[in-house]
């Protein structure tokens, strides 16, 4: 056995005990007993366990220097050995004992947080946060120092491999010039038409859910290799060739459930679609949580809510929940799902604010991490940004820094790949629609083929083949560009397109 | 850290183990999509791997040895290195090339089976059925070696720790003598008595799902700590503080469900009655495959086919399923379910000639272990041994000795468990009447307390602290008796009490 094939052996174990930790984190949100929750626990930890020791295995280090010198090897496995390496590198590059203390203080943190949170009570939260927060420090330098990157880009990584502050910076900065303005000339826009018109419920969950199906059958999602099931928190998880989505049902509101299993859908195209053969190992991975952003923000932003698919949707739902008059215009659904508004909360909010929301973000927890900013001033940094981006000041702190648990939950680094992936999915549907033109017109008879073969064949079937940005230049002929997203905004908000 | 420490602490560890390949089990068997067995079985297969490395693991014995020269050990702390010596002793008999020489030969086998019960051809699946019965006998050797028993009690032993074909010749010869005679008495007075009535459908579906967790209530499963759900083959599985039973409905009737899910249940309360601090310990595991078989037979042939609690449950099905007329009495239901007949295939018989069907089987599959009946003559000595002992014979194959997955699975040597449950049932019932009298009358009003009250402190709550034998002369006084069963089969068949 070459060193290339051990590794690949190791990779294949790996991954089969990452699947059986999907299943189970699956489980826990979805069906599990309340009574079985510390005994999954101590499951998901023997599981942890298990995989941190076999990645840690001194031999591995040897075995990945003799593959890397190898003849014959192809680009596939070349790249394959590049991600093994990388994440050796960063699943290595930590001491045991500060595994162990960070996966403490988050425990608490995030206890402390839903009290704090409902109590509106940040200097309740302070001191554990700070914790939290200090850590975090820790591992980005750690990190940083193994990987040859600064504390912040090094908890990027983890999220988002290759994405650094810089590059943050530049793209955020021009939408940040951007989008106050374009904001305050939306709701102008707005407010010189009649307000659209809510269709009225109840929505019987059971047809919700056959929709629901319906629509998945629609985008392309397989049920031989997944499913679809109900969580408080909807999201896509499972194994390999086990994509299992989720989403919550309100019998007052079809929306929410509906575009959320669209957005689930799209993560779960991009599991469904990773290459075959390569499923088990570190190549065939999705490429990083900014791209995989944009898989969902394709299905459910750009392609759910435009106006040809809405004009396919319309009638099937009038038609389903048997609804009559102006609210079931595939225009007004239209108009009433891209409804801008400034808002205090994060997950709430639109597709033009929801960028405003993340750039603040960033620009705090960089600033954190960096002791630019000292935790104690977090809610007054928070409320002037919000009013500068977003043009709003909340309330409270349960509307402002304490909404979010990303960051009581050791999650640093994590919130700029949200707009990052709404920047990529507005370049790479752009690029499709050029490389197909016939792709709106397919969507208004309900047929993705043309969209989702262009992302199978230019994003999903290349796994981790390539970095995030070289996937991006391939696909769409350029580096990120803030100002396609721009576009997209301008055409869809302000002309209507 | 003493040995005893370490050992409970790698004990904890495979337990944690081992209830993920529960709960990935269940899974498989309920809501797994199709498209993900391949990937499955990797999983399971590391996980087993997993578990396999860590008994495996060479300190082990002498931590054993350690751990029992310790001092201040209580008698469930002593009885737990005892129970864990037996499962390392068990799972490191046989060398890695043997175990995976079975596996695939079973995994053939099974294949094979399938397809030879379709098309009735014994021939077909004989040279691959010889291949797994040599390397069973192979395994029993092994382990027999290892454990100081016999090739035939060493199979039996993997599923039920300590009995021994001795023991149960003399149980199921003493059986063997009863049922010919009995059988023709028991179906001589049916005769004389008008046939009972089928209660006619169609019964809903989602009616039987709430009769079934009703029932599962009034009998004490505890909803916090498992769930019921389908699947093709009705099991209880799952893991600790989190059993999942499962049955399967048939809209035109409703027995079916109803009485597999009372035999699951009793399976169930079995495991969430285990002692709760010792769940992810060896000495808290459920006692064996005899133990086990015997609660779930308790509570659905002894409580649930009683004239008690079916006075109970009659009125409860009538009202559920808008019944009326005859077939609907409490006595008629009590005829019905208690019918008896000459019939071929085991997983369909009766509770009087269920026991002729293992007897046989259990004959036969010690004489082939023992060489003592070629493989060849399997076909001929099934019929005769029918004959002998329910009265027919089969006329082909797969009504005949190509029913049953077992051998081809090669569990060789689970048979008698069936049998040796059904008579420790009958045994327990009988003394846990007699330790509460009023348990019958409270059956008749759906109240289990009395008898799962007693069979949680006399066995469920026992764990492995006792060996079968003791915790059976501990709970009724006396050792494995045939008579006791022999008894009740008199009383509920002859008598009609």
């Amino acid at each position: 056995m070459t060193a290339y094939q051990e590794l690949a052996a190791r990779a294949a174990r790996m991954t089969a005990i990452n699947n059986a930790q999907g299943i189970l984190g699956w489980d826990n949100e979805t069906v599990m007993p309340h009574g079985a929750a510390e005994t999954r626990a101590e499951s998901l930890a023997a599981l942890a366990l298990v995989h941190h020791d076999m990645i840690c295995d001194p031999k591995l280090g040897d075995l990945l220097e003799e593959a890397s010198g190898e003849d014959g090897l192809d680009a596939w496995q070349r790249a394959n050995i590049r991600e093994f390496r990388r994440s050796w590198l960063s699943e290595t590059a930590l001491p045991p004992d500060l595994v162990e203390a960070s996966t403490k203080a988050v425990a608490r943190c995030e206890l402390r947080w839903r009290q704090a949170r409902q109590e509106d009570d940040f200097a309740g939260l302070l001191p554990s946060l700070a914790e939290v927060l200090r850590l975090q420090r820790e591992i980005g330098k750690a990190k940083g120092e193994r990987l040859g990157l600064s504390t912040y880009d090094a908890l990027l990584d983890q999220f988002e491999p290759g994405l650094t502050a810089e590059r943050i910076t530049v793209l955020f900065d021009d939408l940040a010039g951007f989008l106050p303005d374009f904001i305050g000339a939306v709701l102008d826009r707005q407010a010189g038409e009649p307000a659209p018109a809510e269709p009225q419920g109840p929505f019987p969950i059971p047809i919700q859910k056959d929709l629901a199906k319906a629509f998945m059958t629609t985008v392309g999602f397989d049920f031989e290799r997944g499913r679809l099931d109900e969580s408080t928190h909807p999201f896509c998880g499972g194994a390999d060739n086990d994509v299992r989505i989720t989403t919550r049902y309100d019998e007052n509101r079809f929306a929410s459930a509906l575009l959320g299993v669209m957005h689930e859908s799209g993560h779960a195209l991009y599991e469904q679609g990773r290459p075959r053969d390569w499923l088990n190992q570190p190549v065939g991975r999705s490429r990083g949580m900014g791209v995989h952003e944009s898989q969902s923000l394709i299905i459910e932003m750009q392609a759910a809510r435009s106006h040809q698919f809405l004009s396919y949707a319309a009638p099937i739902l009038r038609e389903a929940f048997g609804g009559e008059g102006p609210a079931w215009t595939a225009d007004n659904l239209y108009r009433l799902y891209t409804r801008v508004s400034r808002s205090l909360i994060r997950v709430d909010a639109d597709e033009v604010t929801y960028p405003a929301h993340i750039i603040l973000r960033f620009r705090l927890e960089k600033a954190m991490i960096e002791d630019d900013l000292p935790l104690a001033d977090l809610p007054a940094a928070w409320a002037e940004a919000m009013d500068d981006l977003v043009g709003i000041t909340p309330p409270d702190d349960r509307q402002g820094c304490l909404q979010d648990i990303h960051w009581p939950g050791g999650a640093w680094g994590y919130f700029p790949t949200y707009t990052i992936g709404a920047m990529t999915a507005a370049q790479m549907f752009d690029a499709a629609k050029q490389a197909k033109p016939t792709l709106p017109d397919c969507l208004a008879e309900g047929d993705f083929g043309p969209l989702v073969g262009w992302l199978r064949e230019n994003v999903h079937g290349l796994g981790c083949l390539y970095e995030a940005d070289e996937l991006l230049v391939r696909a769409t002929g350029r580096p990120l560009d803030a100002s396609i997203f721009e576009n997209h905004l301008r055409q869809r908000y302000l002309e209507g397109i």
